[in-house]
This record gives C-alpha cells, structure tokens and sequence, in this order.
C-alpha cells in the first residue's frame, strides 16, 4: 500500500499494525466459555467501564482515562500479555520488552504523534495521576467482574485463594474508587462463601 | 451477583452485558486469517482510529467521536451485525430491531445515563453533527483497510466492484475527511488496477 502524504501514511501504517492485539490472547476465558479474552476487545470492555462507572470517580477526567485504557495494551502485539496471577514473574524482563514494544510500535507514528500516545502509556504504567489511578482499578475491576460471572475463572485456574484476590486487587480498585471496592468486596465474599457451602 | 447501591448494581449488570458483544461476528476476516472480526475489537480499533486520524478532522471534539465509535454496534449484541454489502437488506425492519435493542440495552441503566449513552447511539446515527460524520467515515474506513490488507476480504465474498466501493464508501469517508478518501481512493484504484493486471 502506498498513501499520498507521509504523515497519512505512517498513521495508516500503525492502525494496520494494532490489528494484531486482536489475536493476543489473555487468561479470562469469555464468559459464554467460547474462547480466551483477547487484549482489545478487552480495551473496549475497559472503556465502556470508565464511560459507565464514571459517577464512581468524581473529578475524575473520564476522556482522558479512555485514552489511557484505549492505549494500555498495545505493548502487548510486541511483548505479549502476562498473566496477573502468574507466580515468578520477571519484572525487570518484562519491563524490558514492555519498553521495546512501546519504542516500535509508537515509532511508527509521526513523532509528536507517537509520543503523546507513548506518554499516555507511561501514564497508565505509572499509576501517580487520578485518571490512572482509576484506569488501573478498572483493569483489575473487569476480570474480577468475568470471574465472577465464570464462577472462578482464572481464581481457579491460577489456585487463587479469597486472601490473594483480596490483597491483590484490593490497593489498585479501593485506589480508584473506595465505593467500587466495596461492592467488589462484597461480591467476592460472596462468591469463596458459596464455594465453602459447596464443598 | 448482589450489590450495594441499586445504582451501581444496574451499571455492572449492563456492563456485564457488553460481554456479549465480543461474540457478535461481522463479515470482515482478521488480517490473518484467522477468524473473522468481533464487534468488540472492531469498535476498540475505531476509538483508535479517531485518536490516530484526529489530524484529518479539524475543530471534531475527538473524545465525543471516540464515545460514539465505543457505542455504536452496541445494539448489535441483541440485533445482530448487518453486512455493509448485503443486498436486498429490509431497512425497516433493521431499524425496529435496533431500536428494540436500544430501548433494552440502555434500559439496564440508571434512567439519565442510559438515555445519554442512547442518545450519542442515536447522534451516531442521524450522522448530521461532525462528529457523527466524522464516526461514520471511519466506520467504514476501517473495512476498506481490511480488505486492502486482505486483498479483496469482504468485497471478494459479495463480489462487490471498484464502483460499488467508491459509490458506497465515497460519500461517508469524504464527509468525514476529504483528504482520507483521496487517500483511500489512490489504495482502492490501485488494489483494483492490480486485480485486473493479474486477471
């Protein structure tokens, strides 16, 4: 493919490339139970959870957290996604190839461009702003939501015991919006209790 | 699932109904083949579009396009997708069906946030603000992206020509972005002149 003005034709060059975390799969399985989550329309779902849980974090500037989630895990076509409750992760590895990821594929776009995109990726990863701070609560919000939708799901998967998903989804949801955290708190009690009556 | 507020009982319930759009299929094929697109990662790759292509829509309020594009094939989970290059579709009754779909899906909401998601579905739509245009162009750049990098996708399965491209597509891509269709166009001669070079 060829395009008329180079700018055009590097952001062209770039949508075509995030086709490709259309394949990039992830852990939580769909909870019809068809297939594995893939990383956008995971992005989407993420969206639509600032766009509608956003009375739930006042002050908050919901566009830019869409932007930050929209972003989140294109470094994910390079790097590939890690699994949350994976033991024995190698931060610093990972780190590594994170920044790769974001140093190619951000490239591609026109330079100002590709920098903004990258800069609100370094936002979301660092976590210190209100609307990352929320953006990160809804990327551990959403999976806690499908696992208990799947009756377990990756809990089960990974052994996950009620204490870990307690300690850790607790700091990043409660960071992002106390009252979310406790209707979480609420639905994950609810969910290991009926698991003991079962068992 | 129980919890807390009634408020944000009826956001997570609608949320987890956006899960469902993840399984609605629409006509295009993944680039590679593997499978053929969802509703869910195509409308994500769309708010990515519009972030990427804001360049090519001067004075359009982008976060507005962006939540029209995250929208706007939610109806879909109970309408289903209709293919941009059926024949013989029966408008009518695809419009009753989508409306009903409408009235159900952002019924599940509190009654002031489902009507402001129903009506930016609704801006998307009637098409007549920019943002709208600018929404709806990219909603059908994005196939014509696919089939280039598919040579033909789509418009091999209908049989659709280079005429019928340019007369559908023409009209919304330019009204979006004059300069995106003039780019577009040069891809979409060219695809065609390579087809018939072949032939």
């Amino acid at each position: 493919m060829t395009a008329p003005s180079d700018a055009l034709s590097r952001r062209l060059s770039f949508l075509a490339e995030l086709e490709k975390l259309k394949s990039v799969t992830r852990q939580s399985r769909l909870v019809d139970g068809s297939r594995n989550e893939n990383s956008a329309e995971h992005s989407w779902h993420l969206a639509m959870f600032a766009m509608v849980l956003a009375p739930h974090a006042p002050g908050v500037d919901v566009g830019r957290v869409i932007e930050l989630l929209l972003v989140h895990d294109i470094v994910e076509i390079d790097a590939g996604d890690v699994p949350y409750h994976l033991a024995g992760k190698d931060l610093a590895k990972i780190a590594e190839a994170e920044n790769a990821a974001a140093a190619r594929l951000y490239g591609l776009l026109p330079g100002a461009e590709g920098q903004r995109l990258r800069a609100l990726w370094d936002e979301f990863e660092a976590a210190e702003t209100p609307e990352a701070r929320f953006a990160k609560g809804l990327d551990r919000l959403q999976p806690v939501l499908l696992n208990l939708m799947t009756d377990g799901g990756t809990w089960d998967d990974f052994a996950v015991t009620e204490e870990q998903v307690m300690a850790r989804c607790g700091p990043p949801i409660e960071g992002a919006s106390p009252d979310l955290w406790a209707a979480a708190t609420d639905l994950i009690r609810a969910h290991f209790a009926a698991r003991r009556a079962d068992a």
